[in-house]
């Protein structure tokens, strides 16, 4: 079987676009007639957004397939809208991947040993859980591709998710450097042996990445590198020769496309990721919203054409 | 109005038991007769689970509710039986306030910016979202009185909490010392200045809590500080004087009451947790089951004597 690193590089190889879209949604950035058909089928509250927010989602997802291999889902826009918002999550993941997305959930969790067994199932499982005297019993599990993780907790909670990737051929994308002006406050602080946090950080993630996938290029370990810090990213290289980079930062948050690029290796190695700039492109052209579709692939082929130019 | 440290000190001072509550179900910790209910009601898959787990959650809730001020509900436990799981955390949290109960929320969510005011939205949020072309739109939340945090990125993914702490008096408690074995891959690094990494944490922790409650003893800004490291909480009370100490480890994961009570001062400044020690009682008693919720009083009144012996 191929691991989730083989896999995705191959899709992102197929659209030579680096771009992974972020569906990360929020009321105030639907268009109207999305909540008025939710409202006239009946739906209301919590359903009525998570309904406007499933149909946004597969109308994106529908219209960007043929230009962007992967999209993330942020799991707290979807949690705040409670049982209807999972739901949704877990719908638009489905879809997503029935149009051959690969698929990655932020969720940035971060538990320990059976704690962190259960949030690898919630994010990654599919399978059934059994053994119980009252005989099988299914429960529902998000089956992403990948989900982010914190390692403040170290390597006890990273090992269910890695047990996920060895058995199921899933990945995570560990944070290691984050794109916030606040990112520093830990971070960025000065080790006795030189390093700077985010580095002994980056060093675990190495390391755990070395027992997934032998002998291949890259590892089904990710890291998560802010695109505002190019010089970072480099260095970052480095430390993390087999790590895919996922990189928060470009666009809204006003990192330049050759920032975002600055950890690749030959073309290779990260995941650019947009959010609002791409969701949102619709309210860039004053449109009243009826194609906020069509506003998102007029924005993703501009990002697209602006990385390739930099790589 | 009263603040999250106030109420909570309140509370424990009320019950002289300063026992953490821990409601972190798992299939195999259901008695058969509850399953075996929830099936007789027609239910199956993830919505049997989640039905044994609130018959669980109500029938300790109710049985301990004169002896324990506080429990904490572990997210992962529930998400992972996706919509009918939140449901289940949703209504075990509801009826926890019902009886007077201080209610926390294990998530340990880390974000920025508007996803991190989602998360505090998701979790101790209550108030409806307003100001839509469609009108007003009541999501769904928990209402937790507070919930924990991870805070690898810094001030900008607390702010959004100390926000609901401010407004609706809530609280926080950040991972500063955990207690599994790996704590320590990145926790206990020496950093130039002389500290460790988790002390470097501290320090954050208890300049963030400054701003919220002048003139208490408490903030309501708190802090994980595991109790397999007795050393280090004592230590930890000196840089956090005005944090309430989350103690995990004490019971299951083998701290003593003396170990788990090292960073009290003056008989309070700190919460016990205990989670599958009470919820398991009953299988250490060799019992099918039908007294669950008598075998986890029972535990809960020697916890409660081993504590106050070592106050």
């Amino acid at each position: 079987m191929t691991s989730f690193a083989e896999n995705l590089n191959r899709k992102l190889e197929e659209k030579q676009n680096p771009s992974l879209l972020g569906l990360d949604p929020n009321l105030s950035y639907m268009p109207d007639h999305l909540l008025a058909q939710a409202k006239a089928e009946g739906k209301e509250g919590a359903d009525q957004v998570a309904s406007a927010f499933l149909a946004f989602n597969r109308a994106i997802l529908t219209e960007v397939q043929d230009i962007i291999a992967a999209v993330k889902f942020q799991s707290a826009c979807y949690e705040q809208y409670g049982p209807a918002g999972m739901n949704c999550l877990r719908e638009s993941l489905a879809y997503a991947k029935s149009l051959g997305y690969v698929t990655i959930l932020d969720a940035k969790r971060n538990d320990i040993g059976s704690t962190a067994a259960a949030y690898a199932r919630a994010s990654l499982g599919t399978s059934p859980l059994s053994g119980t005297s009252s005989g099988e019993i299914e429960y529902a599990a998000m089956d992403a591709d990948a989900v982010t993780l914190n390692a403040y907790l170290g390597i006890d909670g990273i090992e269910p998710f890695l047990q996920a990737c060895r058995v199921s051929n899933k990945g995570v994308f560990i944070l290691v450097r984050t794109s916030n002006p606040s990112a520093g406050d830990l971070q960025d602080l000065n080790l006795a042996d030189g390093r700077k946090v985010y580095e002994a950080m980056a060093d675990l993630v190495a390391q755990w990445g070395e027992s997934l996938d032998a002998g291949q290029d890259f590892s089904s370990v990710g890291a998560v590198v802010g695109a505002t810090w190019p010089d970072q990213a480099k260095e970052l290289r480095k430390r993390m020769p087999r790590q895919i980079f996922l990189i928060p930062g470009y666009g809204a948050q006003g990192a330049s496309a050759r920032d975002a690029l600055a950890g690749f290796q030959a073309g290779r190695g990260g995941l650019v990721n947009a959010s609002r700039s791409l969701m949102l492109a619709w309210q860039k052209e004053a449109s009243r919203g009826q194609d906020f579709a069509q506003a998102t692939r007029r924005a993703a082929l501009k990002m697209r054409d602006d990385l390739r130019s930099a790589l």
